[in-house]
């Protein structure tokens, strides 16, 4: 029998208390899975309450998914959390998962895979980074490197990024940096700070990287995607969203975007810059492949150009170097740097202060320099390398968008060719890569995919292409009705 | 002149529209600080709306704090969040400050420090770190460990960890072990998976650690402070709380509590686990200071235990090892820790792989077992140590919360001694610590100060307390009356 104690006293409305102690009761198994609840008219006249009062907290309990209510029937527990035992039963009392997350993590070795946008491992310059990790083992720093530092980052490595940042035109006085664990983690600050709690829009470029979308996806945001042409993020649809919809976020890549391998021309960052501060909205400008340039000429970033206060840089040592160590950092107004370190120190205290350390050497030392030389020497054979096989090996009506640096080439297979469909047979034949379906925040495009070059050497690139292409061709010779039978009728 | 373009075809209402275009002229300067927003009776009038439909708009433009409305005079812009030449004006635009947290990072260096609960920097096994780290850079696998990782961890470590626990009698089958960045992350893992979006309660140890106080405070939940005794939180006052309240999480340290330094008897804990299955709670069982007992017998876990499903086990390297090594594990059951898993991609990728796999190779070669033997040797001279010089030193009528191990000892000074009113002159005369007030969640003692020896020499701690002792005892002569002259008077 059900017996809650209310406290019409108390500042918990009594709905809340009473769904709290229903909650309670279902997951200590008290009313088994199955179980109808007592009619609400039942109950409200059994506690005194008012209908609506018990009403709220049935609904509240729906909601949850803890309830289903059944029209003239009643309302039921619909699995109870407590199974046998006493035991909790997780998977009832978590919520659905949100986003569709590409499989991380390293592939088998003898598959060519496209999947991944990270470095070159034959590239990895192994005895300059045992050099640099003896240097700082053994240097006077190391008891500071392995005590507990500051949220803001080990402070050396701090002081060097704002030395950096300051001799290129960038972090003004009133500016600060903070070190994050990588790009990821200064986009989860950004919405700690910034999303979370209130009823906010943010604006993405459509298709963008998932680790953006998903993550202001499960944070409640709106999103907004705004399509990335042949130059980057179109100028016009921007403006458009930002006048529509007033969004107080707009994550931006302005070099080599992932995935489309984009790069916002100089007069579009200043016109978007212009929009931006029109619509009060604070930019975030994502630039983790902005050093990987393999030919033209760099462009100024959005935080070289702005001198109000709305951008927000992100970058990270991840692409150029090791991308096991989980260093980047961020800057902008040094309010803003403020909260998301405070934010920082309840999320994780501080960043890996080993990592920090070596990468400050391995800076300081030229050799990230000398590695960077040779990672865009190789960037470019590979580059050139994943354009000619597309171009020689792909079935014609291909797509490529043109890329001038970082990690990423995006192809748009034509009709009827579905990227993710013929995944699975690439896949059996040696080569993986990512459909355009984890990309896409609200547009859809079955036929492109994400060729991520930088990993591979000359050969594999040739190879890997080789087969998607005769994959491609196989594909297009079967006839289609095979295919279209597996598909339930749309009716 | 406001003209806002609303849709009432959107899925978002009407005064949510109004809201966001309102907003946005605000920060975009287009309604100046000070200015006066339109009468509700004229905007509602001028565009056809409810007047409730303005209402509302305002009323959520109030509640973000940027606008105030005055009864009889009109809303106005509380600033504008645009100052000279467009710039945002950040202090406003951000939310206020939550939680106190006390200062982080290292001391100055001529300071007997006793604020921060971290291991002994003298004892830091530098050789054996050097040839562990030489071994890792040296060794096959460091490929891996410098490329991208699972977000659930470096595998062999994750494996390794995953093994100790199942030959200590945890981990199930259907239980799992995930890697995070330090305890602190595990925590803010759950506050994603569990807490946030939801109306929650959490019952927190009164006090407590104000990392975990501060993290579920900025999540929204209500918090719950349950009394600490000597022998840790208190049964009785926990099952009135589970019992009343119906928290969703319980976050209890079972070892050598942070602030307080006690330990939960076996007995308390089985009756806390059948309460806390009987309310269908999750416990946290944050042992981040169990391998650290200097004297006394260990006690069992919550998780050794529990088989019903209700225990979330965290740990870490950072008390044991070196703290700036960003290295903790979270186990439990299965379903749980994928969503932390999924969770944590969204946070940070993964934990940096060099540290998690320098700490693997550390425990391995048997290096970190040497270690932990020195140091509990070493805590034992210093909770020693600190033990009597509290007795000899601080004044008649001090309590002393009788600790086995950990990091820290708590102190309760007689009234009317007040433990942040005197830390001014203890840190002008050379000493450091925390007073109480960091460390409560709903209760208040001012005499309480937490003293963390373990990282200090036991020749530190003792002249560290006698200082402390004679600033006590200067402030009991002082005459009353001339440090309450110096505060306003109660009316």
């Amino acid at each position: 029998m059900l017996r809650p104690r209310l406290d019409p006293a108390s500042e918990i409305p009594l709905y809340r208390q009473l769904r709290d102690y229903l909650r309670g009761a279902i997951l200590a198994g008290q009313i088994g899975g199955g179980g109808r609840l007592p009619t609400m008219r039942d109950l409200s006249e059994a506690l005194g309450l008012h209908r609506s009062t018990v009403a709220a907290a049935y609904e509240l309990l729906e909601q949850e998914g803890l309830v289903r209510t059944q029209v003239g029937k009643g309302s039921f527990v619909v699995k109870s959390f407590a199974g046998a035992g006493g035991r909790l039963a997780w998977d009832q009392l978590l919520g659905p998962l949100v986003g569709e997350t590409p499989p991380a993590g390293p592939s088998p070795r003898d598959v060519i895979s496209f999947a991944s946008s990270r470095p070159a491992e034959d590239l990895f310059p192994m005895a300059e980074l045992r050099a640099t990790v003896d240097e700082v083992i053994g240097g006077r720093d190391v008891t500071s490197i392995l005590q507990i530092g500051p949220p803001a980052g080990f402070p050396p490595l701090r002081l060097y990024l704002i030395e950096e940042a300051r001799s290129q035109g960038m972090l003004r006085e009133d500016e600060d940096l903070l070190i994050t664990s990588g790009c990821q983690q200064a986009l989860d600050l950004l919405e700690r700070v910034l999303i979370r709690g209130g009823e906010h829009t943010v604006a993405l470029e459509d298709p963008v990287y998932p680790g953006v979308r998903n993550l202001f996806l499960r944070s409640g945001a709106r999103l907004l995607g705004v399509p990335v042409g042949e130059q980057g993020v179109e100028v016009e649809a921007l403006a458009r969203a930002l006048s529509a919809a007033r969004p107080r976020l707009v994550v931006l890549t302005p070099n080599f975007q992932n995935p489309t391998g984009t790069t916002i021309p100089l007069e579009a960052r200043r016109a978007i810059l212009k929009q931006v501060r029109k619509a009060g909205a604070v930019l975030v400008e994502n630039d983790i492949y902005g050093a990987l340039r393999y030919r033209g000429s760099p462009v100024k970033s959005f935080q070289q150009l702005d001198a109000s206060g709305h951008v927000v840089r992100l970058r990270s040592f991840s692409k150029m170097a090791f991308p096991g160590l989980r260093v980047g950092w961020v800057s902008g107004p040094a309010p803003l740097i403020a909260r998301m370190a405070e934010a920082k120190q309840l999320a994780d205290l501080h960043s890996d202060q080993l990592s920090q350390a070596v990468l400050l050497r391995f800076v300081e030392s030229g050799r990230l320099e000398e590695h960077l030389h040779r990672m865009l020497r190789a960037g470019l054979e590979r580059l050139e390398a994943v354009e000619q096989a597309a171009a020689k090996h792909l079935p014609r009506g291909t797509k490529v968008t043109r890329t001038d640096g970082g990690m990423n080439l995006w192809v748009r297979l034509p009709e009827p060719l579905d990227a993710a469909g013929i995944l699975p047979k690439a896949q059996r034949r040696g080569v993986s890569y990512l459909p355009g379906k984890y990309f896409w925040v609200d547009r859809r495009e079955p036929g492109a995919l994400r060729l991520s070059f930088a990993g591979l050497k000359t050969e594999e690139i040739e190879r890997g292409v080789r087969i998607l292409g005769d994959v491609c061709r196989e594909e297009m010779r079967e006839p289609r009705s095979d295919r279209v039978q597996l598909e339930p009728a749309v009716v």
